[in-house]
């Protein structure tokens, strides 16, 4: 091991995107640097009150807890003791607050530090901790997220438990500052994806409100669309946009007057021709964006009334001139619509919504997506008795 | 230098919010770790196609071009050349392409590559281009998003130019991969961000749809916000937070009939308390979000109608109980209001309406940001002038 190999370590941890690995990849990396034969990771929580126990590794032992695996032990969350009592500090509360690295060969021998956590682990499983290491994650404005501790230095040169070393402690502070940033950028990354995610649906609830579509119509929608576009073998990437753009189809509701969109009874054909106007002003809305999702989005609500025999709108498209989200969110809409209460209609039963789309196949639908539709029935079921539950 | 700088060097470059900094930092870095003379950085374009210069620094001339430096040079995008034609490819396109490195002693003697941009360079600035080191910069997964070329390696011993030597071609190596990775997060973190702000501002369209107050009076709006907020010292973060949430401070509006909202008349006692629910309907669109920027929507869509005095809505909140976005955006919605043409009356003169302020002051506003607002006058006056303008 040596620092090249730590620098290509640092571009692994920046890059990785799925923080559970990352958080892994932390525990396994300061592990292999040090030749430690356990380690385990803290985060500091939002609230800097509490070091949330994440990860816990040990080779002797041969357990994986916390984080994605199934969890065979979980620690308890460590308070921070912002009065640090003599002789009776809890060392990852001490190394998070002071910042200091703790390296001390035995822990049962340790002075002015309480290794009770270590202790009762030790307790519960017959493991022997003895050497620790004990090092602060610190991020590059000096703050710390983290603290990361590896028991029982491996002697290199015979199977017996070592003091850490010297270069050990400087590979590992390193590491642990490299694992600090790339942890705060992943995080500042899921946050603003779930931030964008977060808006764009409350865009989508909120062009729903008077008509009192509700939250459940939007959901199983999109889920309906997700169920199709996975029926395709479309990528992953693709799925998540359907699922997350399809929701504000309807956006351009907002534009259409009251006496039309709240209408008790029939539209008469001048109502309906400005109801349909829906189409445009969503897109209209929704157009011009960098983002993947909102152009999605747009593309959605331009073309979800479309028909597969050109007989739709806005622009009477027919087959794949339409594009794939539209078609897809084509029967999605469709068939959520036909199962749901509406004001002027009640509910479908699904056999009476399941004759239609196939009446359907190849006039307003795409034939292909009907067929996708049926093979993954299954899984539109559960959508529609669950449609909460998480798709992945 | 060593490789524990270099594993510094990246922690610096992963935390650094500036991509303009950032992209400063990778030239400096690079310069310092092969003692080069110059240094220019090219980043690949979103299309692929060309190698986009961003950064030239040299020492010998004492010239920093492009970035945020006053641009005394600004070298021609790259196109990259798909095929590659012996003894005449351009050196940067080749690296980019073929993701190999390429190291000559002396330019003007370099076989099979095209430094004619160099050359031009010497040319016009009468520098003398020596040795060259060009790398590509490689993120994780290997893909190339840019090329750094270093220019007349110094000797260590002495003022001359000498090749570079191969362990510097390792130290950028990794350093290019790790700029790349940095650059890559930076970029993704960006553009999450202006996704969010766009989807929040979409939303506070959305919901003017109907009754046509503009973007103009969102754009005008929020930035007397902002200038309230900096005129009363608040940090940065916190007026760029008012900037980009108060635009939704009607998104309730999206909840109110349109024989309401759109009354062209005055509205009769009964309408009246109907139409007051858009502040409690808009905090509803809004509850529950983690974003910064949804909760301060939320609290100025609560908030921005109670006054100083305790006789607004919904809460009759009085002084600081009232929420100082809430305050704030009072001032800056009400002298847009009574400055723009509505349905139901003319736009006031600006003498009218600061007449109205300052008899409002500590009856409807906050007395204080009215003192504020005359303050920032010429501010207020710009921004009703030019509302698109750039404010930071």
């Amino acid at each position: 091991m040596n620092l090249k190999n730590l620098t290509q370590i640092g571009i692994a941890l920046s890059g990785e995107k799925d923080i559970s690995k990352l958080l892994g990849m932390i525990v396994d990396e300061a592990k292999n640097l040090t030749a430690a034969d356990a380690g385990t990771l803290y985060i500091l929580d939002e609230e800097k009150k509490h070091l949330r126990f994440e990860i816990l590794k040990n080779d002797t032992l041969k357990t994986r807890s916390g984080g994605s695996s199934s969890m065979k032990i979980t620690l308890l969350p460590v308070p921070l003791e912002i009065e640090q009592k003599p002789n009776h500090s809890n060392v990852c509360s001490y190394v998070a607050l002071t910042g200091q690295i703790v390296n001390t060969p035995d822990i049962y021998q340790a002075q002015g530090f309480d290794f009770s956590g270590t202790k009762a682990y030790d307790a519960a499983t017959g493991y022997r901790s003895k050497s620790a290491l004990v090092i602060p994650m610190k991020d590059h404005e000096g703050d710390i997220i983290g603290v990361l501790q590896l028991l029982n230095a491996k002697d290199p040169n015979g199977g017996g438990i070592v003091p850490f070393a010297s270069d050990s402690v400087d590979l590992v502070d390193s590491l642990g500052s490299q694992a600090a940033v790339a942890l705060t950028n992943r995080r500042l990354i899921q946050d603003l994806e779930e931030a964008h995610l977060d808006t764009l649906h409350r865009l989508a609830l909120a062009a729903e409100y008077k008509d009192k579509e509700t939250v459940l119509h939007i959901q199983r929608m999109s889920r309906y669309c997700a169920i199709l576009a996975r029926g395709l073998n479309l990528p992953r990437s693709d799925v998540e946009i359907i699922l997350h753009a399809s929701p504000v189809h309807d956006v351009g509701k907002i534009g259409i007057p009251d006496a039309i969109l709240l209408k008790p009874g029939k539209l008469d054909p001048e109502e309906w021709i400005l109801m349909k106007q829906h189409s445009t002003i969503g897109a209209h809305i929704l157009s011009g964006s960098q983002s993947r999702l909102v152009q999605a989005g747009q593309i959605i609500a331009k073309s979800h009334h479309e028909k597969w025999d050109g007989r739709g709108y806005p622009d009477g498209l027919a087959k794949e001139n339409i594009p794939l989200w539209g078609r897809i969110c084509a029967v999605a809409d469709v068939f959520d619509a036909l199962t749901s209460k509406r004001p002027y209609k009640e509910a479908f039963s699904n056999e009476k919504a399941f004759k239609i789309l196939k009446e359907e196949r190849g006039k307003h639908f795409d034939p292909r997506l009907i067929d996708v539709f049926f093979e993954r029935l299954d899984e539109v079921l559960a959508v529609q008795v669950s449609p909460l539950k998480s798709l992945f």
